[in-house]
């Protein structure tokens, strides 16, 4: 490392270096394959959650960048000792925390090919395959999720591969904002309301923000224990009413299948029922559970959808495809191409004027895109929707064991009904000495149990309970990491309620 | 291939298989990389622009995803057959349509490790190694650039790695907004009017219409060949003022640094002289040329980026970087946090609450977000500043050396002076016998000499006139494909003029 000011370009051998040669691309390309490798064969040995301090890195690295070319085993020798103790091991069969990243093999090398081809898909014409690939393999997922017809393409509708739901919520109200607009007109962009519940994912409120939605007209409507923390239509039929009174304009409402606090469900339904007096759009943000609902057990979780708008899920999050790649169906896509086209003399080309492609360039915020089918596509081939149900059920087999061991100790309690693969748990009250103290004392054994290193944990607040979530869905994790979980948990019971021996949880 | 509906679940070996195994994992990775090594090896056996015809994919495929898993080997040998047919090669020596996305190994393998990690970066906490090295490779590249320091952390400013110039130009136009709506009122949002040329990318356009700006009130100010199609201040002005007598309130213009159709240039000091009269806000949209500005002779470009708020290149364009790398520079990051942050419970953290982190979900439109600064900080140091320099100039060096060819072959002419690595050409209207002619004809040969596949290039149209572009930016381009990308134009002129052989341009 350093950086010194030796001009390279006096070097005639460095002047002929090209930056693809395929034989050291070959060599390079082997060297970090077997670099991942070792990784993920070692991966228990580093602690889940990194340890470093805010700062660490740049007391480690230079303040510029290198004057001359450096070896790439300097550079892999620096990851393993800089990057890797800051790296969170999403990874990692022992990481449980936020939702788990499910990546896989196939998902890798999908990811590998896209990058290696390093096409820029805009639209059909700048490389084909990627366009037609994307289109077959959302209808394909679509099919598996028994989305009805006229969410994929033979049904008039189809499916698109954005970054994230934050992008696939902000495309489809901006969709539904300018349906509105275009009707109502222009000056009416103040009165535009936005719903979801108190549960809802942040994506939306921001996503109202981005799209000029005052931010006096989003509504988080609340939920309570009594739906298990879904939105009830109820609730969200009082709220328009009273929007309405106030002279507003009812636009549109996320439902949420798999809350990220706690795997909630908003019955999509009664939600569809209420939406369509005021016709509003409703999206369906199934970014967590949306998998799940390729097992036949789990699909009634979307009964509904059929009256829904769009439907959304992130196969990075449970469909084993790094990330990133959230999959978005909608039924209309010209309220997508009418909101987000543009066309510019620079990218006309026969085919778009043929009408007989899918320019996605006009289905989302940016032009230029990745060519994210590839990855999906090896997902569902390598895998097949056998083995993908069996790794979502055995997911939901594990988290339902890791229940069984909470319900066994009658210091925690279960929060609220585990839905799919989250276990929502905390030490009660009763052994805290009283609600305030249990949120206090539940927070601390988090930290406790999170500093360790041998698992990763994250944490929710819902209606006043402070509980700990147990999110398994890493693509290493078995029954073993589950148990030695549990066991890590009770150990820091012990030393927060002086039951056990002397952990340090002030670490 | 094919969907046999055999339940895989009853075969007591595939019940064991790890989608993350890392001995497979190891295996795969080495064939796929070999897959692509020879790719590039063989690349130019390829047409370049593939020569498929829309809805040839769906053809290939199976309607419904496997029900069993598929072997790797036919899966690859699928994508030599079905996709690689598909694919428009942007990797190819003979690329030079659009602006070429110069992906490179150390790119690649950035990818890699980025993907093989599968961090899901939101905030400092949930991998710090991510955020901060992040922080340090937009510094050294803020460096490499010489951007004042007030676009620095060090200078209370800062960069992001994001996706795209569309996402980056939405960010900073909806934290324009904000400051200004919270200063106004939010019932003015129907008043502001944002700024680009005829020039500017769509990009600010598709921005604006997001960020819920009038349509009506985006202004694309004309430019013409007296400023080499560059947005002069004073007709920005000129625009400015009758906004204002209209009653409307100026927001934001974007100055572009080598536009798509020309690689014209907006002169950033006297734009945001005239800016700083009305209190816009400015932003410096230099997505292709920003990477040439690394280089002291070509720095002048963006001479007066100090008075600017916001800067941004694409490190995927011409940076060495696979897509996506858009590198976006900000003064004022709370201008960014204001707009577009969130807090959730669930991701409250010690880290966030201490303030000593950056936490770049706030500086961007999404929550999720990949470790891109890796395949950065890889480029930077794998090649150096020296050679990153010497790269950039070669790819200008051919362009000079097609322009100098075109300019020996009196049929032909310079369209707009070269200023980077592209050139902008045509059959002159005195060959094809008057303008309107003259444009029919160059569209004819273009499409002759993309339809041959030996290599790719893409037009414009700037001033009336329809213009060929020819971009050099390869990574894999050396001199002797620029000179046998010129001996195929000029076959095909010969073909088109009835003054060669019989090449078929109908093809």
């Amino acid at each position: 490392m350093g950086s010194l000011h030796t001009d390279v370009l006096e070097n005639n051998s460095v002047g002929a270096l090209n930056p693809l040669d395929p034989e050291e691309f070959r060599k390079q390309g082997h060297m970090v394959i077997d670099f991942l490798a070792d990784y993920y064969r070692d991966i228990e040995k580093y602690p889940v959650r990194s340890q470093v301090e805010p700062g660490y890195l740049r007391k480690c690295l230079p303040d510029s960048a290198p004057y001359n070319p450096e070896p790439m085993d300097s550079i892999m020798q620096d990851i393993q000792t800089h990057i890797v103790p800051g790296i969170t091991h999403w990874m990692s069969p022992n990481y449980f925390a936020y939702f788990p990243s499910s990546g896989s093999t196939a998902g890798f090398l999908g990811e590998m090919l896209s990058t290696g081809f390093n096409v820029v898909g805009f639209n059909w014409m700048s490389s084909p395959a990627a366009t037609e690939l994307e289109t077959i393999v959302v209808d394909w997922l679509g099919k598996m999720l028994k989305l009805p017809n006229q969410f994929l393409f033979s049904g008039n509708g189809g499916g698109v591969l954005q970054g994230t739901t934050c992008e696939a919520i902000l495309c489809t109200l901006t969709a539904a904002r300018d349906r509105a607009l275009n009707r109502i007109g222009r000056e009416y962009i103040g009165k535009l309301v936005v719903y979801g519940s108190d549960q809802t994912h942040c994506a939306l409120q921001k996503a109202a923000q981005i799209a000029g939605i005052n931010p006096a007209n989003f509504r988080a409507v609340a939920t309570s224990s009594a739906t298990a923390f879904g939105l009830s239509a109820d609730s969200l039929r009082s709220a328009i009413l009273s929007d309405l009174d106030a002279g507003l304009i009812p636009l549109f409402v996320c439902a949420t299948i798999g809350t990220t606090s706690s795997t909630a469900v908003d019955y999509i339904g009664p939600i569809c029922q209420v939406a369509k007096d005021y016709n509003m759009w409703v999206h369906v943000d199934a970014a967590y559970a949306g998998s799940a609902c390729i097992c036949p057990e789990f699909r009634h979780f979307i009964d509904g959808v059929e009256d829904a708008d769009s439907f959304s899920l992130n196969a990075h999050k449970w469909f084993f495809t790094t990330l990133d790649c959230c999959c978005l169906w909608v039924k209309d896509p010209s309220a997508l191409v009418k909101a987000l086209s543009t066309n510019p003399e620079y990218l006309k080309n026969k085919a778009t004027e043929s009408k007989q492609v899918v320019d996605y360039k006009d289905w989302q915020i940016a032009l230029s895109r990745r060519f994210r089918a590839m990855k999906l596509w090896l997902v569902l081939r390598t895998y097949g929707v056998a083995n993908l149900r069996n790794f979502l059920r055995s997911h939901v087999k594990m988290a339902k064991q890791f229940e069984g061991l909470v319900g066994l100790d009658k210091r925690f309690e279960i929060v609220v009904p585990r839905t799919f693969a989250m276990v929502c748990f905390r030490l009660r009250p009763e052994v805290a000495g009283g609600e305030e103290k249990a949120n206090e004392m539940n927070k601390k054994m988090l930290e406790a149990v999170n500093s360790s290193g041998r698992l990763y944990m994250t944490h929710a607040v819902v209606g006043g309970v402070y509980m700990i979530r147990f999110a398994v869905g890493g693509s290493l994790t078995e029954e073993r990491h589950v148990n030695l979980a549990w066991q890590a948990v009770q150990e820091y019971a012990d030393a927060i309620l002086g039951t056990g021996a002397d952990i340090d949880v002030f670490c």
